[in-house]
């Protein structure tokens, strides 16, 4: 098939719009987890390539019969498992004018607007959630656009490492004992971090948390580094986590911070998830101490409408970050790179290409603007508070952890069984989809509100089912 | 503002595609390269972001106000600059329907017909690029999407890393000598994941090349090897690379695989952008020796018509990556990844989340067909030759490096200064836009063809100016 003209474009794209808005509009029709088997939808698609081109019909055509019978809904209104991924339709359009325009922004001079789009909007973003100054890109620091946390993450450790050496990692590797603190309820990304940091897991310290609110608990964390710091290690990074993935537990950074200061240690924060809330100012009780931060992520692609890809990551410090990952080969050379005048994102990520994400990210924040985020966080607060006032009511369930956020940890009393197999039961009936956690040990059901679809009635509905689920308490 | 219903979604979609096909029809008419000053776009960009929402068509309109005159046209026929960054319409619309889905498959259970699609089409891919049996899904290997080649370069060296310390590395980091060898050619990924992989450059063994062909020279390679071990480190990885950054070489495969086999080093082939060269039955003898690979990438995104982000990486030991990679909280645990039944890609690549990427590439192949692939492949090569021709009829210019693909590397015969010069008029006269590199020293234009809006009348007209610009000899 040759290329598909401007003209085919315009009228595929036409259909390709469409398709997504009735997708929107029937997506609760679907089952919300996808029912197929291992293998099924592999066996049906053609074992081989197609020698000649199709109509493009035919994609949309299999869209519909292979791929939506295996598609778990995020977008359902009754997704409530992991954290939400909000899509939203200007974040969509404005990744599909990324695509149309097809730029690659590794280099400032390599499209212009590229960077200086993406630099306002994080200044923008940080401006919205009220973080310091020092984030700004009229500072020291700055913001950049990364895939996703783990990358921030990933980012964080190795600016860390480029400090805490001295500038000797790159050359000479890990040759010393660099030790990482986390608690145990951070993300999986810490650990994965700081294996492919070539640091190894055996130097990552897990911290000890409130047996309560789940918590870092500052005292052992203090204690960890000062028998590091006895035994010659070098402590190198503390990833704090406000809201984390199990039960957005929220580490105390303000006692943190201040021990990382003292101790000139990096300090990551990972507010993944709950970083949106800062959009509200009631919620910035939760971003007390992010002052410390030497580096802040958060997930606009969770809880702030911008479509997967895009993780908004600062860095108090740049030179930090660059000195960990810039490596100039001839063929990258430029004038304005030279000039010291403008910002080369390349050297701020693991990719040296970069889309022109900013786009989806400008589009979101002028929909919306600051009330409109505002709106959409308030409403997945008002529907985790709603769901826990029903779950307190009912007394064959308790609420295991504080829920500041929108998310409901909760459970049957009692043993695990009974709680593995309502889950099971909810999720197959197609109707809701929750996922699950460990708290202190028991078995506990993960409902995740504020999906860019769910409203009110599906929490309301939602937790209809799970109570006639549950009863007659005979059945358990 | 409240969320966009699908009918506004409906409306906005259709202008956003409109905008797209009258850019697509009227790129030619910008100057290639972006003329905005540093700081230029960010001023034209309000200081504070919107408290009350805007309108979509705000965004269509700055777009063209404020966004296309900071753009360097990637999709310009007349850009030659870097490799190509082919987009096209299946492409883009593909990724359209992905960002509507909006469904994160990190894992199996997370959305199957992610992964599933996704192997199917990078097993269709292995077969249209003829790669060993052992990449495919089938096998003890496979193949996953990477948002780009630095991360699958990345990847591969955690694979090695996890195979050369027996997986020791996960726990212990780098506690031995892992050395890593490559050419003095290869991407600077490759330093860049040295260092990220905590190894240091310094255990980075930077290979002798061939004067004439810039191709690795195996004889060098196994001096530094045999130093190594008799030194007691750990030969870790050899990347070689099918077409090179700078000038397209190609390193002799064969002779490095059997090393690698012999002494036990992981073996990754970075054919970053020539592997599109293999859809050619013609211009498979560039890939001999991947039978030998361990680990083989190529971008999609570069000469296969497959808008950025998309890398194809395949693995022929998945075992290995995975092992460097898997992290598994309790919150992702699922029946289905408990089977050992499914693929989870999360455990393929350093992010947790991931893009339903592979629709994109799926749209394409059948949209294109084998037989539009070979086509387009062919185009570049022919416009390739063609500019080559009319080079080397010009007794002014000299090529400098054999041009087996789409790239010609050339310069003015004598010193530098008139090569700085000729580039630096050209690119500011915004009729075309090239890039330039170092061969052997000497400061060399690289015109890089391919584009998917490329012609032979572009490579001609560019020639044309190429040849006036450096006339009359008496100016340099």
């Amino acid at each position: 098939m040759p290329h598909m003209t401007p003209e085919e474009f315009r009228a595929h794209g036409h259909a390709a719009v469409d398709w997504i808005a009735d997708y929107w509009t029937r997506v609760a029709d679907h089952p919300v987890l996808a029912r197929s088997a291992p293998g099924e939808v592999l066996a049906a698609l053609p074992e081989h390539p197609p020698e000649t081109g199709e109509p493009f019909d035919a994609v949309l055509a299999d869209l519909d019969r292979i791929v939506l019978p295996g598609i778990t809904h995020w977008q359902h209104p009754s997704f409530f498992g992991y954290f939400p991924a909000n899509a939203s339709g200007p974040a969509v359009l404005g990744d599909l004018l990324s695509s149309g325009l097809g730029v690659q922004g590794m280099l400032w001079s390599t499209s212009p607007a590229a960077t200086e789009v993406e630099t306002r909007v994080m200044d923008w973003l940080a401006e919205l959630l009220d973080l310091p100054e020092r984030f700004r890109s009229g500072s020291a620091g700055g913001g950049v656009i990364q895939d996703s946390a783990s990358s921030a993450t990933l980012v964080a450790t190795l600016a860390a490492l480029h400090r805490a050496g001295g500038g000797a990692v790159n050359h000479e590797g890990i040759r010393r004992t660099y030790t990482v603190y986390t608690s145990s309820q951070a993300h999986s990304s810490v650990e994965k971090a700081v294996r492919i940091a070539g640091i190894g897991t055996a130097q990552l310290r897990v911290v000890d948390t409130d047996p309560d609110t789940l918590a870092m608990d500052p005292g052992h964390l203090a204690a960890l580094v000062a028998a590091d710091l006895a035994a010659g290690a070098v402590p190198t990074l503390v990833v704090a986590t406000i809201g984390t993935t199990s039960t957005t537990a929220i580490d105390p950074v303000p006692e943190i911070g201040a021990l990382c200061r003292e101790r000139g240690i990096w300090l990551h924060v990972d507010a993944a998830y709950a970083g949106a809330a800062a959009v509200c100012p009631e919620l910035r009780w939760s971003h007390a101490g992010v002052e410390y931060a030497d580096s802040y992520c958060t997930d606009p692609h969770k809880w702030l409408l911008t479509n997967f890809d895009c993780d908004a990551f600062w860095v108090a410090d740049r030179a930090e970050l660059v000195g960990a990952l810039s490596v100039l080969p001839e063929y990258l050379r430029n004038a304005a790179s030279e000039s010291g005048a403008v910002l080369d994102y390349r050297d701020w990520q693991v990719p040296l290409g970069r889309r022109f994400r900013a786009l989806k990210l400008w589009s979101v924040l002028r929909w919306y603007g600051a009330e409109g985020l505002r709106a959409h966080v308030r409403e997945g607060v008002a529907q985790a508070r709603q769901l826990a006032d029903r779950i307190r009511a009912d007394e064959r369930f308790e609420i295991v952890a504080p829920h500041p956020f929108g998310l409901v940890c909760f459970r049957l009393r009692g043993a695990d069984g009974p709680n593995e197999a309502l889950l099971a039961e909810l999720n197959a009936s197609g109707q809701l989809f929750l996922t699950h956690t460990r708290v202190r040990g028991a078995y506990t059901l993960r409902m995740a509100l504020g999906g860019a679809q769910t409203r009110m009635e599906h929490v309301e509905q939602a937790w209809k089912q799970i109570a006639a689920t549950a009863s007659p308490p005979s059945r358990r």
